[in-house]
């Protein structure tokens, strides 16, 4: 038989893969510091108003870019948030971030582009611009900077092809956001050198007090330059939904419409009714969230600061902390089995983040505070024998 | 600013779109022949269904692939309706039929690959083909072969990069069946040239007595090479819920994860639950869909055979005809505007459906019988001026 799509050989996921394919990954007695999720319900009323409107037979086809009205409740919460003024045109509704990111990268860039993305950085990002046909560049954001991007080491990658860089703030798999001094100078190279800049929001509403968001869209002249991409998973407990939104310069909308109408045709009708309520809402939803999961990072941050051998930046946002395990002179894989297989403890592998990932591991503190300190007390005893 | 992604200069539907851009599209007194689905509400127990999974909390992230007990439910019916053995692993649930197709084409091929797709056809194909990075070679299907793939012909065409075979049975725009002899005519060829087969059968439920769906996936040795992509959109009135399927070779299941994973997650995790109650009654909802129909495709067709200057193949599934209206003179568009704006006829130019459909208009017959019959009387009246 001959070979699938080669593109799909240019990324590989495998060897983190294997970690979440062992038996031992379902042991009912395993704390979880892997998940990639918050496990709160959907808000009631959100259910209720998809409820109601698959009642009213709203099960027909949905315009390609979303309900008008609920487009129409996103532009008018944006312009809110971002301090600037959007309207339900500059608004596609997506189903969730992840295809967001990938609409808008299909939408922008295609062969002989160059796309500059975070490593480490979310695992979508560079098989997205490998199916696209650009060509992924890596810019690193390391651990001494704070895992903030750095703008004078994305100037050096930019080239006459780059098309689209991609920002991530609050951060995934770190949890940090960008200052707004470093978005302003991002900002600059960007408009210096005629980029596209891809915003990926997905936690922009998990941000722990004092710090808050912003979002290099709120800068002057970048509206016509940035796609905003956005899901409500994250902000309403709403992963298993599927839905999210894009805002765009209207100049691209076209390009979208083309993208999205022939490899998706629309996002579902009914739940697109939840999805107005909750974004109404807005914070009386998420703020809820957050007050939840305040001291559950507290409680992370401090038992990792007693814990030996490690180091980590403070995270501001989401829900992880990336955790430098180098001195341990195993390799993330390693470091996940070994966690798994003797102490009973789920983590997310760093290299799945990209080559800057490795000698990391990703730890998510959305679960219960009792489960956070068990894991925590496992996590100790692990780097006390390899790092004594 | 820079172009976009410059891949979409390569297919265009700013003609088509220009007449259901026209103002006088959403006049009142239209009769809309131009209609690509039937509208019946969602049977009530699919919808119970979903509303108690969502009264249940499945609002999580649902597995990429699909929950196993639909997965497993699909497969046993299709296992049922194809004559082959299928599991529940052989099965990937999709955002509908559009995406389950841009999903199997960008597991199966990329850069330097061509893919066969029948012009005139699914308007989505080409542009699938060019997202991918593939080279899109048309296949035409001709009125005087009843718009059936001619297997010499695309013999004719198959190339050493020839990658992927598209069919499409029943057909949209034509609504035609390809019969089992040409199947096996095509399955031959496949093997000989080790092409994969994408067999779209968004329409296989929605076929009238005599006829009856045949797929390629059951000729002997198909089910290794054959990707069969389906929706529950037509069969099951569930256009807005965007939900379908894949069965795909077990060897491309690997690949399929790969693409899915990092542009889409997964679908709904709540609305699978309606899904696997629609897939499971299965003939009990979509028969009287058929029902519905069959007087509503006599109709149709009894009318067309009295039109002065057209032709068309009777259609044996799907809801729509397919008319060669070249006596007008006019092309598709030309005729479409003119049916819109003299008779207040909505109708599909056949130019959205490739080179090929220029020429032809696609009617739909998914309208109410009164409302076909005085569409019919409007199509008459235009034709008899034009064709006298």
């Amino acid at each position: 038989m001959k070979p699938f799509n080669t593109n799909l050989d240019l990324y590989d996921d495998s060897e983190v893969s294997k970690l979440f394919q062992s038996p031992k990954i379902t042991l009912p007695e395993n704390i979880n510091f892997g998940i990639g999720m918050m496990v709160f319900p959907t808000p009631a009323q959100v259910s209720e108003a998809c409820k109601q409107a698959l009642d009213r037979g709203m099960t027909f086809y949905a315009p390609t870019m979303g309900h008008s009205d609920l487009r129409a409740a996103i532009a008018s919460k944006s312009s809110e948030e971002y301090g600037v003024p959007f309207d339900g045109t500059d608004v596609m509704v997506t189903p969730a971030g992840t295809n967001g990111l990938f609409m808008s990268l299909m939408s922008l860039a295609g062969p002989g582009d160059e796309v500059l993305f975070p490593d480490p950085g979310f695992p979508a990002y560079l098989p997205q611009i490998v199916l696209c046909g650009a060509t992924p560049v890596a810019y690193p954001v390391r651990e001494e900077n704070d895992f903030v991007p750095d703008p004078k080491e994305i100037k050096g990658l930019i080239t006459r092809k780059t098309k689209v860089l991609i920002l991530n703030s609050p951060s995934n798999p770190q949890g940090v956001m960008t200052p707004g001094v470093v978005l302003e100078n991002i900002a600059e190279i960007a408009a210096e050198n005629d980029l596209f800049v891809l915003s990926d929001e997905a936690y922009k509403h998990i941000v722990y007090a004092p710090y808050q968001h912003e979002s290099i869209v709120s800068l002057d002249g970048m509206k016509q330059r940035t796609v905003v991409a956005c899901t409500l998973s994250k902000s309403f407990s709403m992963t298993g939904w599927r839905i999210g939104y894009i805002i765009a310069p209207r100049s691209l909308m076209p390009s979208l419409f083309k993208v999205f109408q022939y490899t998706m045709t629309g996002v579902n009708s009914f739940i697109q009714m939840g999805a107005k309520v909750a974004i109404t809402q807005g914070r009386q939803f998420f703020q809820p969230i957050i007050d939840e999961m305040t001291p559950r990072r507290r409680i992370m941050i401090e038992g990792l600061r007693k814990a030996p051998g490690i180091s980590f930046c403070e995270p501001q946002g989401a829900f992880y902390v990336f955790v430098n395990i180098k001195r341990s002179k195993l390799t993330s894989s390693q470091m996940g089995a070994k966690l798994l297989d003797e102490h009973k403890l789920i983590t997310f592998p760093g290299s799945a983040f990209g080559k800057g990932g490795e000698g990391y591991l990703r730890l998510s503190y959305a679960i219960e505070t009792e489960k956070i300190e068990e894991g925590l007390k496992r996590f100790h005893a692990c780097m006390s024998v390899l790092v004594p």
